[in-house]
């Protein structure tokens, strides 16, 4: 079962397009795994335990696990995630970008080493620095289109031949990369409208919306402008929010109550 | 002593712009240390001793390290290169980029866990994403402007105002992120006027140059057109013609020769 199955049966089975994404802050452990040398793993496990009737999909985030030397707990979690919640999607949210065949070992490390059904990556280098990737049968590919951050005004917004440069990012993967594999792409919740821009050019390849909850993206009319017409569509994902909900005994209770709410926020616009 | 500062030392006291870049294959490793357990470590200081007397800086290609979950042996050749070679630039080629505190996360994985001098990212994300590498004083942050891949054209080369996408980001970072932190830019030897459009631009910063040796890249071209009026200003990268010059027994000795050979056709145009 490819990406674009294996979403579309966690889209129905679990009637949510939540992702939860795994930031793993150093800083923000809370009380119950604080100071264990394997609270890195312990905490994401827990959350993801803790939200899994919530979600369609997590999201481990590459750099917090980087940052502290933790790949081998990222592999034990990324491992847990396959086996415990196999019917989930798991995304590695890397934003790789390289040429050739140092894109292919980046393809690997998403792939083969964490086993991810899907991997973020960066457009700026070309087709040939995306084809290594879309090799990989069965995975997706999920490219860097219009970000949720103020910055991505400085260079996607710029217009090229009167439209603006995401759109063309967007063209590129609707007219060339998704012949190639398997394609999503990145656009930000804090720019709904461009969500919707997104929509109409790409059919109905999955777009994976960050920025909602900590960042502020509203929910609402990314849900609306950016779904398809089946209703479904869109990888939200809510990192910081359902993470850290609380700092002591409950954070995985307090996890569970933001993730279920924000569920339940985009399904009453989704189906409604 | 900052990147800069440091650059410019290791180009007079080598007298060479010569990058040795370290993409360890697995499956080109040669016979004296293939299978061990540490094959990476090994070859990759072996080539950093045999080529130390020929580059002014080396440059570790995270990629392959993380296809083979061998973060560790890159922490062991990064604090060699340090330790054994304190004058010679660490580059960490990374091309990270995400936003916010994610970046800030990427760059403690280059400054604070690699040790590295500089680290590579790309710029697609804006000026959000660059700030917290830029934040970390003395560091050198190379941002994508314009690589030697085919697929490099797709996007970078798109006319925005007249002029292409990566002229936008060269004058971005001369203009801007050179003001918050020490800044180079990479730009492609496959396109040898192109880097004598970006020197144009961006004044003394440094220019780190893949794309020669293995990928064909003109070296007497970039580096009439490359160099600042001092007769430096570039970091000329080679990894494979250096790293696989032979899969034997004098895989060092021949790495050396490459090198050596390469070194001085940088150093025949810049000083005639």
């Amino acid at each position: 079962m490819g990406f674009h199955d294996k979403l579309n049966h966690a889209w129905r089975s679990t009637g949510s397009m939540l992702c939860v994404g795994l930031d793993p802050d150093p800083e923000r452990m809370p009380a119950p795994v604080r100071g264990r040398p394997d609270a890195i793993e312990r905490f994401c496990i827990a959350i993801v335990d803790a939200t899994a009737a919530t979600a369609c999909a997590f999201k481990p985030q590459v750099a917090y696990f980087a940052s502290q030397g933790a790949e081998a707990q990222l592999e034990q979690v990324c491992a847990y995630i396959r086996d415990a919640h196999p019917d989930h999607v798991l995304i590695l949210d890397a934003k790789r970008g390289d040429i050739g065949s140092t894109a292919e070992h980046y393809a690997r490390e998403a792939f083969v080493r964490y086993g991810a059904d899907a991997v973020t990556v960066n457009p700026y280098l070309g087709t040939d620095s995306v084809e290594p990737f879309l090799r990989h049968e069965g995975k997706g590919t999920i490219i860097l289109c219009r970000t949720s951050n103020p910055g991505g005004d400085d260079f996607q917004s710029l217009l090229v031949d009167g439209q603006p440069l995401y759109t063309h990012v967007a063209r590129k993967v609707a007219d060339e990369w998704s012949h190639l594999g398997e394609c999503g792409l990145v656009v930000g919740a804090t720019y709904p409208h461009e969500v919707g821009i997104v929509r109409d050019i790409v059919g109905d390849l999955a777009l994976l919306v960050p920025g909602v909850g900590a960042q502020g993206g509203e929910v609402r009319a990314t849900v609306r402008l950016g779904s398809t017409n089946a209703g479904t569509g869109l990888i939200i994902n809510s990192s910081r929010a359902i993470l850290y909900a609380s700092s002591g005994e409950d954070f995985a209770e307090a996890a569970a109550g933001v993730a279920a709410a924000t569920r339940d926020e985009i399904r009453s616009v989704a189906v409604g």
